[in-house]
């Protein structure tokens, strides 16, 4: 292996013990001796590549929105958005998700403290984004209703996807989360999606446990994720 | 003053303080021993109260649904599910909003560990229930299409409260949720309201305000609270 692929690996598997941390015990809570124990480095290894538990925090964040795997593409630009929705909800599923977005939505909804310097907005702008890009391609696409605010639709796509996941890790352990996301994309959508194509849409959750399998497969062929595909 | 009353203002003062600190570091970071400066107590008086920084975290915990001042009410049920939230989110607003529930709902949304053994399932199930009944009311009252699942779409309501409120604490520091509950409503709305009555409801952020000084005000008149009328 050479040395560059070896330094990236470590890189990931030192981001992935860290994020299993971090959503174990919380930022503040979280020891540097922990993850290193869990990786199994030195001290020194590790600060190689993170100065510190904040910038190791941050590469946790700044992962999030990376870890959305490659869905099969779909004729309608709104069931890509509902496709994605529910196969990240299967990445937040205990023992079978990503450790990284798992830990990463912690990071980021746990308010913290003002001194700990983490930036909380690079995950929730990222999600904003690649939602206006989806929903710009289903505006172009004819599948919304005309004089839509595309911004809007976007920052409370985002937003809904957050409260779903706080009100269900908090009351399931998220694993009502999959059947909530379709409950709420099937009345979000409702006032969003022309009827034609609301009719055509596919919100049930069997649909994003195959996906996910598919997805989680595909990745595990080709990457060096120690992610979902680990 | 009688001895209970005096007991009881000692109590909800400990709360407030402890709501506070709480809301600014955590939990976790939480000192006793902070809480007991800024009341300006001892430790016995705040351990006659409250046995443990976790009992003392529960009950800011439970107190979060009670913080709902009374809003006048109105012919069109939705309306006041409308202006419930409108008032919420301006008692989330820094300075001027309301500790115990800005408190309690960090400790609410943010994780926390398993040891710390609060239950976080409290609030949530109190607004879920909140929700229910407005919704049963407006459904008794003709307001709501056919067919709704009433216990699908409170739940809805509570979690999309949540994600808006944590994105717009990520984002502005709650200063645009007023503006943001308005959008998400006039969307959620559209695909719970039959025509006539969604053509007739007040979504602005606006009319919150107006409601949110009025119930303020109201509440400074009768009540004990250290909260939105201290």
């Amino acid at each position: 292996m050479a040395q560059q692929e070896r330094a990236i690996r470590t890189r990931q598997k030192i981001i992935v013990e860290a994020a299993k941390v971090f959503d174990e015990v919380g930022y503040e809570a979280t020891k540097i001796t922990d993850i290193l124990e869990r990786a199994g480095l030195t001290k020194g290894a590790l600060y190689f590549h993170f100065e510190s538990k904040r910038e190791l925090a941050q590469a946790v964040l700044d992962a999030q929105a990376d870890v959305l795997p490659e869905i099969a593409p779909h004729e309608l630009k709104l069931q890509e958005a509902i496709d994605g929705a529910q196969v990240l909800s299967r990445l937040l599923q205990p023992k079978t998700g990503d450790p990284i977005f798992q830990g990463s939505v912690r990071l980021t909804v746990d308010a913290g403290s003002a001194k700990d310097g983490l930036d909380r907005r690079v995950p929730m702008r990222a999600w904003n984004e690649i939602n206006q890009i989806k929903f710009r391609e289903a505006q172009m696409n004819g599948e919304l209703l005309p004089h839509l605010d595309i911004e809007a639709v976007s920052w409370m796509m985002t937003a809904t996807f957050t409260g779903t996941q706080v009100m269900s890790s908090i009351m399931t352990n998220r694993q009502d989360m999959p059947e909530r996301m379709a409950d709420l994309h099937r009345m979000l959508l409702a006032s969003i999606a022309v009827p034609g194509v609301l009719a055509r849409l596919d919100f049930s959750p069997e649909r994003g446990r195959r996906l996910y399998e598919q997805a989680v497969k595909g990745a595990a062929r080709g990457a060096l994720s120690g992610g979902a595909a680990g």
